[in-house]
């Protein structure tokens, strides 16, 4: 799979039951936030994980990375990022940001594998051309 | 179905993520601890939603009301109690409290009702079958 | 408290992780959406709790009635409307609904008292004043 | 702050609630089970974290890393252990696993510094004489 070279981004806003004792948003938030991004490109890009799921190919996170720079208070808008890499044969890193205007809120990575039940196997051909065409390189 | 007598309970812990800016449990959290008692009596008394998921027989809550009466705190132990009562031809309520040794925190009553897919049906006969075990009048 | 003529709505999109094991928004999420819209329709008319609560002044959520009629799935997108009436001289409903297009999702009526720490007492004026000005009645 | 050597653990029990679409415990939840864990121990030994940030010292998670092994499923009975070890001046990291009988669930490690507000600080003595207390080793 080729490096991604466009990163895709989706804007929210901090509600107030996500946000704790301390008035700041929970440390798990964050990682729901991440997920939607995730799965917001997923679908963006047109990638139809309830096709492979029916080929028995699936999806599984494997590694969480997070690096917490600042914290999101109730009412911040906030862009969240996604970027797609591929390691070696098996890794698919999602490589994300959180940022608040200029402020760099978090980074993260993570790490997924495509399994077939058994075992992991390579990232399925959908993967590479669903994200080349979002790209309008393919 | 007949009126249960025997309320059934489990004993819960507040934990810091629940709680909000204002230092006490969020109020859509009551709604979790509230669901997982009634989940956790329905295991008790060997009631199998799945078998009956099998027969296409499904419940659906269809109304929740609450009275909160006082807020629960980091670290609070609580007891949250089931009872159940039958309204009519269709409706089961679902009687609940959470409670903090002699303190009212909440009064719940979750209404469900039963359907085929396609209309609400009366309460299949195991519902009653396994309450009039768990209380031992069977 | 005049009775409020134009209700507030926003509109949001049903996030994965809200989402149980039966592929529907869970029951208590609902509770959050509400929430927040009540949150973001408070902001909006202007009021300020921080200077009610400066004052010794607060609202208190105490009782919840809701309603549901269809589930949200993942993805859909939904609208939350809030609008505000006082019942007799302490009691604020705030009434809320949630639907997708034309279809009626959850009707919520919460309502909410002022305390002073110690007693309830009327909603102070600040609250009637944004309200009105919000309807372009002042 | 010496190596601790008796690692803390608390049992908890999944609930429906924290599930998601696929039938299992969703990513973000571990998140929520690895602070509830850390902020038991840190009662536990007798940490008085209001007492610190009276005297202007908070400590702040700045990194996560989560290593997924298994997934937890409704109704499982887990673990959820902490160690504490320091790394060069300022850095403490929480070890933590989540164990379900002998199968590994996760691996956790989550890093922490004190801030006086502006900068990171040593950890303050506090916290190295309450870990020695509970591991009687004082």
């Amino acid at each position: 799979m080729p490096e991604m070279k466009k990163p895709f981004s989706i804007t929210l806003q901090v509600r107030d039951y996500e946000c704790d004792i301390q008035g700041i948003v929970n440390n798990a938030v964050y990682q729901n936030y991440l997920e939607h991004a995730r799965h917001e490109f997923i679908k963006t890009i047109g990638l139809d994980f309830a096709a492979l799921h029916a080929r028995g190919i699936d999806p599984v996170v494997y590694r969480v990375e997070l690096d917490y720079k600042k914290a999101l208070r109730p009412g911040d808008t906030f862009d969240v990022s996604v970027a797609m890499e591929q390691e070696g044969r098996l890794k698919i890193h999602f490589l994300q940001k959180i940022t608040r205007g200029t402020d760099d809120i978090m980074h993260g990575r993570v790490t997924a594998v495509f399994t077939d039940g058994r075992r992991p196997i390579a990232p399925p051909p959908e993967v590479a051309d669903a994200m080349l065409k979002w790209e309008g390189r393919e």
